[in-house]
């Protein structure tokens, strides 16, 4: 089994970045954490704060891998891109989000990009992403 | 562990509603496969079609259970008092929805609900009760 | 034939509340009419103020009836949970108001419950409610 | 008794246009129908595309007859001179739409004319203008 | 001097509709009264309820007279056809209601054609096509 | 003197929630207060979260009260029913908040039900319902 | 005949202020044209840039004058201190603005003031208050 | 005890303005009526139509006395200035209506200074102004 | 090859109104170079300002002919009623508009009937029809 | 002729993405077409998913081509620094869609880029270039 | 070189008023620096609570003047009256901020008179003010 | 000190783009005078039209440089990730625009990203950049 997680704009300061909302551990010392929990599970890792090389890595795993985890970060609110590469690919999508975005500003209660994903995981922290995991699981 | 779930209206419609959108399992059938899964949790289930009824669930369980996860059901999108129940108790709460609402009618795009809650799982089907009670788990 | 009527709330007070409005008949005198006026009908009659018993009892004759005439008062312009419903029973539903909900306030011209009715009778009286009736004649 | 049948634009193409909406009968053809389910009434029948020449017939009709049926299409969306075309006369209106308005278009949701109409009957198909009829009839 | 007074849908039915907002003189009565008053001004008087027809009586006048006076009635407030209209022309068109538009339903507060009109003149009763008169004598 | 006190959704927790925003007391204890205060005037309280009963209440005391004051909670922000409850009956209502419903989320400055009571006291804490039983003392 | 000219914030720049819009006469030489034109007239002339001062002229003169010509100027548009003045007096009010406000920006096009005065002259230049005297005369 | 009460825009009128919205007795009478009813507070009373001589006003008396009862007007639902002087000082103000802003025109439901008072009376008339006092005494 | 083209309300006034917008060219004079640019193409072309008369032409040539290109003029943006005849017919539309719309006001930015047409042509002067012809050659 | 070809975001997909919208052709391969059609016209081709290098080819070729055919994509309806691009050059811009923007999702009705361009060519399939070349062409 | 420094309702508090977001010096002291800063520069400094005294103020030094630097506080967002001013005069106007007014509630986000003056310097505190000054001097 | 200098989308263009708005400076010889003016401070410069090359260099300077000056240009409007990026580094931003975004087209009247900036200098040309450059120095 063939996983992408792909990251948007900022998350590579996770760890760094507003660590009272966000927790101090960076992304990549998690996703050693998550190979430990799936090691059956083969995952390839992107992250960029350029919205068009976004939609450039969604092309690239989505007929390619059994599944995509998305969090698009702040593009998740304005990219109508994001969104038509998600339903342009034939590989599912679930997106995530570390905070609840329900709980922040109010222009990121809206998903542009939801509508095209299977579904959203949003406010459970890290975990978020091992759920997403398991979901493409058997 | 003590878990509640809490489901809103028209959820015991399970299986015999749109089962193009939803399938044609009950969601006591569902439930049987939640308690084989998770042998050492102890599932309190709940389900009404009145929204009065829900809060006095969530004040309920709001003070003895280890976790909630709530299908608001429509009143997701209308019910401040849920959201007040919500914000009044001490136990957490995950907010989840069978079907994903960004990919429905733009009413329920949005969740009244969700900014009290922990987060949200949203589009995953059944599974997503199992994730949320994953979440909960050490 | 067997045809279930449903008031939502406030419709208790029918011939006590605002009479200008609504008149001064009670509904159940209404119903004596309706009965003789179409003998070969069996007229099942609920009216209860909580949204989640209309939603219960549209449930319980949702797949018996042939023909259920709903006017949902205050909650046609605010109830998704009723609209849910409506959509997840395999009997048609006819919509009655008995005064015209386009000449009140503008909260009120929209009906949140009609998109899944078959359609809408508002604004001739009680008389909408025969005329309901009669579209559910051969 | 006399009553006034007033069919607005496109209505002409009945039997035509998007028969899975609308059906293939003509309206013509239905007429001959309701003239005969009411031998005492006479009908007469007008149908323009011109949102004026509508105005006209609203005018001759509406101080000397009993009752007008009328079908504004689509300019129940958007005309405020047949709003006032029917706060202008005697005679009483009652709105017709062969098609569920709410199930449709957004912008069909609403209806400039039908607060200055007695009421209205949508969705109910062709049998819309015979419970009309009804309505007018002691 | 030559001035065309132009009126649009349901003026025609002055003196006759909602006199208590409108009074009860007939706006042909009421044309007489103001050949009288200004005996050197050669008046045109149209009436249409068909918005295309005001429209052609605006080109038509609109390159020969010294003044259209328009009373646009209920197109005032949708029609771009007519703002159109009045741009294209060279006479300057004084916009004149009879009632105070601000003063009744909210969608007739705004007018559509008022930019393009020289200015307007509303709520001063019948006096209002007098007042725009003298505002076209030197 | 007879007056109805009425507690809407949430307002049971009083005392357990949110006690930096409302406080340690519970209702009832300040009842007590309430009713050695106005020794003459006999209190009926009632509280429920379900909406319906809220409207069949005030059903129950609208005929027979000297007074009513409704706290609505949440559904003052939402509930049309309760609305058309209080404009059904004979008893005036005084509408309370506890909280300051201007200086929360926005979507709690705006109240459904205050158009149809005499008046509101909001943001006075516990005084005001003593406040709204001297408004009603002659 | 007394006529008091009420002008608002700005005017008092009139022949100074943006010329190719108002022209490059002052309010005081126009006035002298008016007082020839109308020699059986006494006119009361203010000018304020202060909104409440404007709200006291207007009481000063809303119960002694047999007509108020009221220029608002800006405060037209956010004034709802004006509204009310206008509404609490006995004298009745035509509103006048020099320019025609819909030809402007889009918050000009609306006027907070003008439900409550008998109607509105506008676009019609200096000529616009020499018309509001004319409809006061007799 | 000390209490200032500022009275906003044509509150002057009362008694002269709309007798069937406001009543008949003029503020000074009432505020003699309040002074018996309270012979240990020393009450400061100032009105004016004038947005910023409320302002100074506020600044005046929001560091000596023990509360402000504040009924501003008109500039209650426009007014940021009146916000931020209310913001800006010690002593706590409360909010009076005399009509029921709710019941009256759209603009006047909202409150641009109440999230910054302690609370709101709205519509309870006059005595509005006596339960404000009150609410400060011990 | 059989194509009619249809021109809206003002159109008729092309070489005349607004040369600055629309050039100096009459549309019969361009229609005869159209003529000569694609001489197997049969023209039929119709001009009214009445939105129900273009309905109606729309009804006539859309069963028989075998493109219809369109300028709806200022109907584009709010008649609903040529959006049901597009749709009603058989024959595929392409709309056209000889100057861009989106960059003048902004009620031109938006089109009624152009979800009903195959595409649209927008800004590209009177060469734009001749662009739509080349879209129905083979 | 020198004209520059820019296709935005997910074009680089054609003939893999959502084949029943845009057909099964890559725009490479109607690039050949293309060329075929116009032997004189030399044509420069880019696609980017990203949206700054969009606005750095809009740069490059802008004061070198004689026309400009850009498909924006997604951002089309999103990106002002698209719009500044256009406005910044001096070669012109025809704006092209394959597929009918008005007849798909609403966030896709408007375009933020087409006020800075001549026009736009939406919903006349792969055809659009080659219309878009004409237009350029003398 | 003379300059004016005009600030609106609210400042006169600096130093008392919320500290926490203005600091604590007064205005005059700071006025002070700023004199001693630019000894070659004439200050007028002018402050009032009233809108119409800032307009009157804004007229007397609009001609006399070589800059005016305007904090119009609370007034900033909501009066017209204050920008028909600045586009009345001869002197450029620099509008001022000290705290950032986009970062505190949404009707600070937008300003009315921004449009009129030259630029905005708005959340760089006192300094703001001597920043204004360097932007005038040559 | 070390001062960091960023410029958004189409800033490569000054000098070119639109010399009526912006001047036919480059930014580039405008830096030279700015490293005159300030002798002291180390300046760099970059400008990319990429909004993520931007969250990049925000990123890379952003813990580092003693201050960021940033012209996001068009991203200003539109970009949640550059004020994610803003909000998650050490360095304060002033955000600064040539020309004055109030009193252009309206969807630049807002930043996305002035929140989270320190402050924001607008409409003062090229010396916006020398005065928060002051902004910085102690």
């Amino acid at each position: 089994m063939k996983i992408a997680i792909i990251n948007g704009p900022n998350l590579n300061l996770l760890g760094k970045r507003e660590p009272e909302v966000y927790g101090s551990q960076t992304f990549e010392m998690y996703l050693e954490e998550l190979r430990k929990e799936f090691p059956d599970v083969a995952f390839d890792y992107f992250q960029s704060n350029v919205e068009g090389e976004l939609v450039n890595f969604i092309h690239d795993s989505g007929f390619t891998h059994d599944g995509i985890i998305l969090n698009g970060g702040a593009y998740t609110h304005t990219s109508v891109a994001i969104r038509d590469a998600i339903a342009g690919i034939r590989t599912r999508v679930v997106e995530v989000h570390i905070s609840n975005i329900y709980a922040r500003e109010e222009f990121r209660h809206t998903s542009l990009t939801a509508a095209k994903a299977v579904g959203v995981i949003t406010g459970l922290g890290m975990k978020g992403y091992a759920l997403a995991v398991r979901f493409f699981l058997p």
